[in-house]
């Protein structure tokens, strides 16, 4: 059996969580909060399986649910997305993400991805018969240096991946990036696809520059999202694409050969909630920043240094005045021996700089949880 | 923008289902119940997304689901999959079947299919870039012609589908079936994938054939299913594919980076579901045999003539006394003009046979539903 991926294991964030089980650790590593959905989440999906909305949706999503979307991106980006020709709604961002790679990538081309980057991009460009191009981010600020994915560019290139807010990094493309990237595709044949899940996870009053804010740059676009993030639902797997209705057309093929639809009950319930709650995601950021402030306070009593988070929620620290080991030995050693979990970076890079000593910490978790976690980093 | 699908358009059940719409047609196309979930299963899930379990579940579905599936699969067909090896849990039969194919065929790989077939497998097979080969199965009866599958074997072939009970026609594979295919493919490295999601929907006493049964077909098989024809719930998009060990780790390499995992909270219910009520998959066959044969005696009073239905939920008619269009045609004017969608077999085919003249009809629905379209269809 000839393997179609040589390179795919099992993902670090399985790896680590089983880790942490067998170990008893704090779980800091795979990223999903440790509380509740909101109520009304709940409550409406729940009354749509009571009243029957269990068969098939529409493969494209239903239309109140793509209607919320293209309201809410109003609201949040001063764009309006037709909701028939331009949102998708399907199972989760990877799904999002697997599609449009699929529906634009041929065997041959190039793909740009800036590193460290979510270990799901490269699988679907490699099934696409596509070649992943890695670009590095700045190793410390994780800044896109857009020199170098200019020299990347080659008549080849499809396609470039961004994700901003950033994983494993909270880096955030600033205006000056969009105004990079945007004169860097222009008159290219590149596609853009804009990894957005963090979107409403940002910090200290920073804007999150959505690529749907900016014509030139959307007309080219993939732009996903997902409820995981924002309404603290990873399982639930609803996700979406905004894209030109060209785009939409190819993802819409892939999409509806591969998931066709996604879920019903959940998707009468985030059009409910988008609709009537919008202050849920308006206030993300802030529920969010007080716990990361809280956090880093008390990494301070620790001696692992904590680097800026300007959104998402994930905390990179830097151990080295901790530990020598490279990145996935110390994040072993931490989550088996110190009993907190964290996730290693080296994963998400094709070539990681040499010397990071930089681990990654989840701090979507309740009071509780990350103080017990702190407790048993202070005794590092 | 070169398209990867050229072939693809619109699939033929969301078209039908649309036109049913627009025109307050009884909607007997598009396959799915229009009664409810049952209640057990409702009320597991709510409890489940009370008690939290809302984040990511395990990529290869929960534990609880895999070990109910694999006793289940060993009550039904004498054959215990191991749960942690053998099952992975993924968002719809559809996906496990883009999946399996994603997993093993590579570019320029044969994969044999039979026509008529379900409209997913031909996309997904495109998409990895091998070529379906088509082999039509008996027009009218729907049983395989094992010399045609033969001769359509070369050294290319990697993959063959299957699909019992069958898609449109409810025609069922027989033992007979099994040692042909057996006989075929042994000394050869072609894998199998068995698409079995009526497995429950079988009449007359019939017994499913399923792959599972057999050691030789199983151990070079991925055998698909679901819970949306079982339970009602063909919007809530949980599969599964059983396959050996080697198998299985190629299919979760995909799986894991498509849509990594599924709706938590319905692998909890029907992990309950399935264990606490075993009667409900085994009644399941006397159910919907109790309203085919009440449809098939209602359309003797039609002009439309009845095929034998060993399983499934669709009724087949000839309607060649009544209309002299092709099935297309025929389908589109009997939505429009009279009211009742059906869906026509020609899409299910790469070269529909010259002068077939045969309608899909699904009879999972209520009386109500059914004798409102007998109203119809008695004015033909
Ligand atoms: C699909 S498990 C990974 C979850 C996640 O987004 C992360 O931890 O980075
Ligand atoms: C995914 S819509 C098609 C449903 C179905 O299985 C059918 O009607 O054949």
């Amino acid at each position: 059996l000839e393997t179609k991926l040589p390179k795919v294991g099992t993902t670090i964030f399985t790896v680590m969580s089983q880790l942490a089980i067998e170990h008893g650790a704090v779980n800091l590593g795979q990223g999903f909060p440790d509380f509740n959905v909101p109520e009304r989440l709940i409550e409406a999906l729940d009354r749509a399986m009571r009243e029957g909305k269990n068969q098939y949706a529409p493969m494209t999503g239903i239309p109140a649910l793509r209607q919320a979307i293209s309201a809410k991106t109003q609201r949040c980006y001063g764009y309006r997305p037709d909701p028939d020709a331009e949102i998708t709604v399907v199972s989760g961002a990877s799904e999002a993400i697997f599609d449009a790679v699929a529906a634009v990538v041929h065997p041959g081309d190039e793909v740009i991805v800036l590193d460290p980057c979510y270990d799901c991009y490269e699988p679907a460009i490699d099934l696409a018969g596509g070649r992943a191009v890695h670009v590095p981010l700045d190793p410390r600020t994780f800044a896109p240096d857009w020199n170098l994915i200019r020299a990347a560019v080659t008549p080849k290139t499809r396609l470039l991946m961004i994700n901003s807010p950033h994983n494993p990094s909270g880096a955030m493309f600033t205006v000056d990036d969009i105004a990079e990237l945007t004169a860097l595709l222009r008159d290219t044949g590149i596609y853009l696809l804009s990894d957005e899940v963090y979107e409403h996870i940002v910090f200290d009053g920073r804007v999150h520059e959505s690529v749907l804010r900016y014509p030139e740059l959307r007309r080219r676009a993939f732009v996903v999202s997902s409820f995981g993030k924002t309404y603290h639902c990873t399982g639930w797997k609803v996700g979406y694409c905004i894209a030109p209705a060209e785009l939409s057309t190819e993802l819409r093929k892939v999409h509806q050969y591969n998931t066709f639809c996604t879920f019903a009950p959940a998707q009468w319930a985030f059009a409910e909630m988008i609709d009537a709650e919008p202050g849920h995601y308006e206030q993300l950021g802030a529920f969010y920043e007080a716990k990361r402030d809280r956090f880093r306070e008390q990494l301070l009593t620790t001696r692992l240094k904590p680097l800026p988070v300007p959104g998402g929620y994930f905390q990179l620290v830097d151990y080295s005045s901790v530990s020598d080991l490279d990145d996935a030995a110390f994040c072993r050693w931490l989550t088996v021996e110190k009993g907190v979990a964290a996730i290693p970076l080296s994963p998400f890079y094709e070539s990681p700089p040499t010397g990071q000593r930089l681990a990654r910490l989840c701090f979507a978790k309740n009071e509780a949880t990350l103080d017990a976690a702190i407790e048993r980093l202070q005794k590092l």
